[in-house]
């Protein structure tokens, strides 16, 4: 039963897919070059030229955090602003990465919601800035956003026509890229480059990997810097072959969209069962791998007395203007590529147990 | 033959241990608390204290360069100097990330050499500065040194009770600790917190591991800052039980130390027979897993010819007041805890081979 | 006429009172110490702790903006938190320094309205903090506040007890700091280091000097680095006296004092004849020097036309859930320490003349 | 007497010149727009433009430091190297102004001796650099230097055209600019922009006035980060008329270059009396308005019982490979704007006095 425990917390919580061990584990057997100058790294590049259908170049790195400040650290001067969501990883979970790697860009937050839209993006990079204000330099979007909602193609061209015209970057967080991938079902080229995004943070980490990160430049003006960059904040790997290989390991097969789009159709099942066994009223549309529910605190204390502890989360990621009714919470659950069919029956059972002594 | 090829070049290029493979094949198939917050993680704290005999606080980061940056930036502020050898990695080789981390900070080199000395740091701190010059925040030793030389017990006890005096910092990069720890055959806490030392970068990467680099905090004071420091900086992983179940396997049964002077003694065993066999002649003692040599061009010419490329290094690095006689060049060598006899025995054969032809 | 055209718009477009510009002639025609090293600077240190009535270290400077990135430098690190009001100068008007003199802290908006309140600071300091966000470790206000507010001794005092409860450090923008004295007619001790004031920037540019800034430093474990900070970031003067000599010359027989009560004054003269005139409607109390006034656009043509450019004003700074009628405008007016009762008397006349005309 | 005891300690420590003063007090009687957007700072830049027949845009900060950091943070991104000499104002006096500003870049001293060359710098530019080493982005050098020699326009026009070859900006300190452009009778477009230069730190705080400094850039494409960069690292006056009022007054009539060109005739007038009185050994030719004598302790010891107290100056700058005999020290003479015939006369007098008793 202790599996039950922390189900569904995160997906930084799962283990790691069995392809992946078996490439590290045979790579591990071998001698690389290091840095990077090695043949798995310089074949990574080449499979991500593939997928993105374009030349880029690739920057494994660490952590989604440093991949995020290592993007924007490129295009953001000390005196710039970046425009993000209220609950962007970079300004919510990163304790000042964006800042610190830019020498002092500040996030700015043009509008409330969980995405960015281009007409008010548009208006907010209109307003004039005199010398005594920081300067527009980046907008940054997460696909799949924080709330689980997956960026349409139009909505990305968009703002990729807004951010060209007021000539500011365009950095995409992906480390949820996959599960947007596999619930838009679109080519990975038309939601980034061609859409006008000139960096995307790809993640592998929460996607069946232990740890891998990159920075997937299309804008390869700006690849060089970004590589002394990474170098000098500490994010180059000696044994780089560690990283590329468990990439290469997901990559193979497209198993990094198997293995993300079974973490959408779990999460799809799992969100219809909450819905209709009552036990909760879905916040947001569930596009990817997470589910944001209002539930009764009755409920959630029976779930957690029955063995499973749902993650609460802060109501200040309801939408604009709603607020919990009394007696309620919020609370996320995170689908990954290792949820299983069982995993979610078992939830559901267990649901089930405490339906009736659970209702308020 | 293809193995022969960079033989020796790097520690970074060897594979990894296979206990390190199977305990995270091991890690792998369970769920895991993330950001550190997992059994493995606390395990970790826990052995770490055992092996250095006092509380201490872990901070696991994907690179030595990180752990130096990290462990610097929590103690030397923006006008800050940080005393170090002309030769130091995070002089040479970090791409100035030192400078970065601390926003700022100067690495000053108060004497030629491949070590710190007590007295002339003793001298160097007590000159009088003021305000219009940088101000000593830390001396940071390289355990054992980039040139494969270790620190005696007394010249680190001389240099914290400096360190002590004159308030300043005392930090170890000890990206080849156990290789120092092993040929030292000192206990742990004598040559670092008992003798003085702050903060310890702990390197397991050159030692058998993909990734697995702490920063190890003997001064508790400074351990609050670091944590978040490291979360800013990008080196917190989401997974980090990968970091710890790697440490955790190399810390087993005293792997780590067996790695170290299996690496160490191949070392010794090479140097002798390099001078034995007159093919150069041995610059600095070989105290760890490190060896540098004077080779002739024509020698070096003839080895790659049969299959060896050993690595070139800069004579910069060579003994102060010292040059390269002309038509020799200066190579070193490193081996590692894969290095086997069998390997030195192959190196060597080949040496004899080219014994006659190579020789001016 | 001229001199009509840009009447009011700020206290930094006025000239330099006489005695300050007799004071910095006398002192040119002397050598003295460089970098701080002169009598001059000694006596300011001497001067300001009589008016404090406290031991204090006195820091001068070129900006209001160099003085309080300076002050906050010293005690925020770059994973800070520094907590403001959404108009604060440090906010809205500075360009970033904050975040770049921090290496990347964050200014945070715990409440909407013109000032901190002890109670919203109180909870907001409150809410647990993990290792994914920034950490405070500062409020800073501004006296008077940017809406021409003062704050009232309890209020600060009630702050500075949230503030050290806490652990974190308090400043105070003082780039209006004589005309919030004035206003309060408080001890200058009473509303700073009595309060729980750490560091307080103090103007002089604004109120008669050609350019006098300072941080003055009440606690002195904060005194050593700001030294250093202000010389590795270009801000200490090379003849420092002339700084001195006219900080001097305006805190001499309460001259400081004198003419920020004559802007007060004047302030409050014109304000009443603004509401009288039926010229506009006051938004906020005025307590200080400036004046916010919401005004036809029809009137605010007709002044134009008849000579008077008045400031006009982001509605951004309207009291919460306010905003302005159609065809309104907000328009800030300054007065300063050369405004003169004939100055006001001169605009009242221009306001009687287009009366008529200018009415809606 | 008074007056004698720290004659020719700095330029720093002369007053003001008159001048500067009336043109000072003139224009505070007047109101001028704030933050540069006044009369005095438009006619300051077209005079500029005049001086150095070309187009360039004049930015106007209160210190030397503040110049050269806010130049040299426009060009060297966090991982760049500047190159200079070890007794560079940016190396010895700035308390890491430059590694601060830049977030990090290194300095580096490719070469020892008081001026970069050509040849040296071409090499050291030549030099292979992997992503593990900082990169050159900038070499700067000090004009006049810090030795009192100015750069014939031949040695300029060399290091431009390394420059411009290896691609890295060319930065000249002037904080001394008009003593060397007096010693040369060189146009001042002749030994900066013609010659390579893309930003002068150019001063006239050493040289008659209180504070006036200015970045000149020639190089137009950085004149937008810098005006950013200016404002948020708190070096833009908000009465910033008053800089330009001093400039204009100094650059009135060629009263920079008289009042640079009597200090240079007061050193070589200074200077001669020194070695023909047999008072010490001149260290290097005096060619702007610095004096480096070797003198005997004995009789700097007289001279200090007579009433002056000379400079003393460490032996680090002494010509490489020389060092001082014992019983000798070296010091440091400096005239300036208002040093007068009759100070050298006073000077010389005293010596004759001290002839006898202070001879060795």
């Amino acid at each position: 039963m202790a599996k039950v425990t922390t189900m569904f917390v995160s997906d930084n919580q799962s283990g790691v897919a069995p392809e992946v061990v078996e490439a590290l584990a045979a790579a591990a057997q071998k001698s690389h070059g290091s840095y990077g100058g090695d043949d798995l790294t310089a074949e990574l590049t080449a499979r991500f030229r593939d997928i993105f259908e374009t030349d880029l170049a690739v920057f494994t790195v660490p952590t989604g955090t440093a991949a995020n400040a290592l993007a924007l650290s490129a295009v953001a001067p000390s005196y710039g602003a970046v425009l993000c969501t209220a609950d962007a990883h970079v300004m919510a979970d990163e304790c000042g990465a964006i800042e610190n790697a830019t020498g002092g860009a500040r996030l700015e937050v043009p509008e409330a919601g969980p995405k960015l839209t281009a007409v008010v993006i548009d208006r907010h990079l209109s307003l004039p800035r005199d010398v005594h204000v920081v300067q527009p330099a980046a907008i940054t979007i997460a696909q799949a956003t924080e709330r689980g909602l997956a960026y349409q193609p139009a909505e990305i061209e968009a703002l990729g026509e807004v951010a060209r015209r007021h000539a500011v970057h365009f950095h995409m967080d992906g480390a949820r890229f996959a599960n947007a991938v596999a619930a838009l079902n679109a080519a990975p080229a038309d939601i980034t480059w061609r859409a006008g995004v000139d960096t995307l943070s790809f993640g592998g980490t929460k996607n069946g990997c232990f740890a891998a990160e990159a920075v997937i430049v299309f804008n390869l003006d700006l690849a060089r810097q970004i590589e002394f960059r990474r170098k000098q904040r500490g994010h180059l790997f000696s044994k780089n072959w560690f990283v590329s290989a468990q990439f290469l390991a997901s990559l193979t097969d497209d198993r990094w969209l198997k293995w993300a789009a079974n973490a959408n159709a779990q999460a799809a099942s799992l969100a219809e069962e909450i819905e209709t066994s009552g036990l909760g009223r879905l916040i947001w549309p569930v596009e990817a791998n997470e589910i944001f529910v209002e539930i009764a605190e009755t409920k959630l204390r029976a779930l957690t007395d029955a063995g499973i502890t749902l993650s609460e989360w802060p109501d200040t990621t309801l939408p604009v203007g709603s607020s919990l009714p009394a007696g309620a919470k919020l609370v996320r659950l995170v689908t990954s590529f290792s949820t299983s069919k069982a995993d979610v029956e078992q939830f559901i059972q267990l649901v089930a147990t405490i339906g009736s002594e659970g209702m308020t």
